[in-house]
């Protein structure tokens, strides 16, 4: 998953990796002036496709970024199709920037947008193992984090700052409560009621986070969009991180807490990801 | 000075434009990964060079990002004799992203960082006459905003939003209080006193903004480096926008308020973009 794809797709061709090549002009380099998505394919078909372009479409729109995403599925059917991936278990990333243009902050005008995308071979038709051990970190990140943007600097550095630790991931804290990790929504159970932070402007809505909210509703399990406090965070019977490439993971170990000894995850988290495997099988709900 | 240059350095060569390009596997596209820096230079001499290389220096370090500084200097000559402006005046841009990698959040190792700088004609040996028109908007980027990088969408999200209102520039405000604007320094004059946001970590400590502060020692003139509020903004006898383009503005408008009528900027910002002026001729000192 984390390699470089033999393939790219860039603005209507279909290159070879190292071919694939933007103008140092590009508004992405320069400014981070960008959104993407990482979607799931699996036998062929890609999970919550339709949830994830319309997150797409909000992001683009939030941003200001004209573009006609119909222009997107033939291509993406094309490239699947070169990199011998149309019927096979994938990961999909693409991204949108604002186009080359002279260095100045204002958008431009006319510019055509740089439309990227790749496909990597990737399973996740399993449940993720993973004890994750993670570690709480100042979320200091801006006050649009509901917008899917390259603009990453905060994310990444945080992320690098855990995995410093040896942690896998950075739970981030603003105003004393948890809002989400660096690339994950974060859930904490507590007598079999489930707590995530609000899908307002100080996280992203993650597109598992949503399965999840749904799964527990069928599950019968109570969910409360409300923030939990640092402190209140150590004190939870489980945790669990969702994100798309990371599905359901467990959290183990939070700072130098152990939420759970040996490998068994707690019952509701063991629960979900049961329920989310099935869901991922479910081929006439993945839409 | 918002136009493509003929040429570009790109790792290690110099390149036409049109052929300076880099992967878009470069976390500068990917993630807005990188810090840069904008410089002038007048008379062939690079305006504040070792005060602008030294927070490079510093943005390097804050992100974690190792990079051989000593390695500029000669293709920056080179750069700026192939662009015939080694002896002219011009802006310069220097970019340097933490390189190429396969996608995923945590610092990659042992890869090299990507060095893209081009230059400009542009003359600033005069005293910006635009009476500036700004708007106040709220300042919702991240908390490390000390940190010169490319991960710039707020800012320019910012700058849009006040170019549709016509206005030159954003001037930001956060908690309350006024912090900087997109891509300046913002100060007020009352009574003599000279106010501007503390060099925190909420605002971009500026170039121009620490030869102001020296200068208005020169000149007897007192500075606070205090925030001031929103609303109190508006009650100033007199306001300008610092940076290194932009030098010395006076700011004119302030949404519907008027700092000053005609064409007649305040005493103190006018005595100040004097100052400059003969700071910028003044060889021995702009080191």
């Amino acid at each position: 998953m984390y390699d470089f794809p033999d393939k790219v797709f860039l603005n209507g061709a279909i290159l070879a990796t190292s071919e694939a090549k933007v103008s140092v002009f590009d508004r992405g380099f320069l400014f981070g002036d960008g959104v993407y998505e990482v979607m799931t394919c699996y036998r062929g078909q890609i999970f919550c496709k339709e949830t994830h372009f319309q997150r797409l479409y909000e992001s683009l729109k939030k941003i200001n970024l004209s573009f006609a995403m119909d222009g997107i599925h033939e291509p993406l059917d094309d490239l699947l199709q070169a990199c011998d991936l149309d019927d096979k278990d994938c990961m999909i990333y693409l991204q949108i920037t604002r186009g080359v243009a002279p260095r100045k902050h204002a958008f431009p005008k006319n510019t055509m947008p740089t439309l990227m995308m790749y496909a990597l071979p990737f399973s996740g038709l399993e449940v993720n193992q993973t004890p994750m051990h993670v570690v709480q970190l100042p979320d200091y990140r801006w006050h649009r984090c509901d917008i899917k943007m390259t603009s990453l600097l905060g994310n990444v550095m945080s992320h690098a700052n855990a995995k410093e630790q040896n942690a896998h991931e950075a739970i981030l804290v603003r105003n004393g409560v948890v809002t989400e990790a660096s690339h994950s929504n974060v859930f904490f159970v507590r007598d079999d009621l489930l707590y995530t932070h609000p899908a307002n402007e100080l996280i992203l809505n993650g597109i598992t986070r949503q399965v999840v909210i749904r799964l527990c509703k069928e599950l019968k399990l109570k969910v409360r969009e409300e923030a939990v406090g640092k402190a209140e965070a150590l004190q939870m019977d489980e945790a669990f991180l969702t994100g798309t490439t990371t599905r359901i993971a467990s959290i183990k170990q939070m700072d130098a807490h152990l939420f759970y000894q040996g490998d068994e995850a707690g019952t509701v988290t063991k629960a979900l990801q049961e329920a989310f495997l099935n869901f991922q099988f479910d081929s006439s709900r993945v839409k």
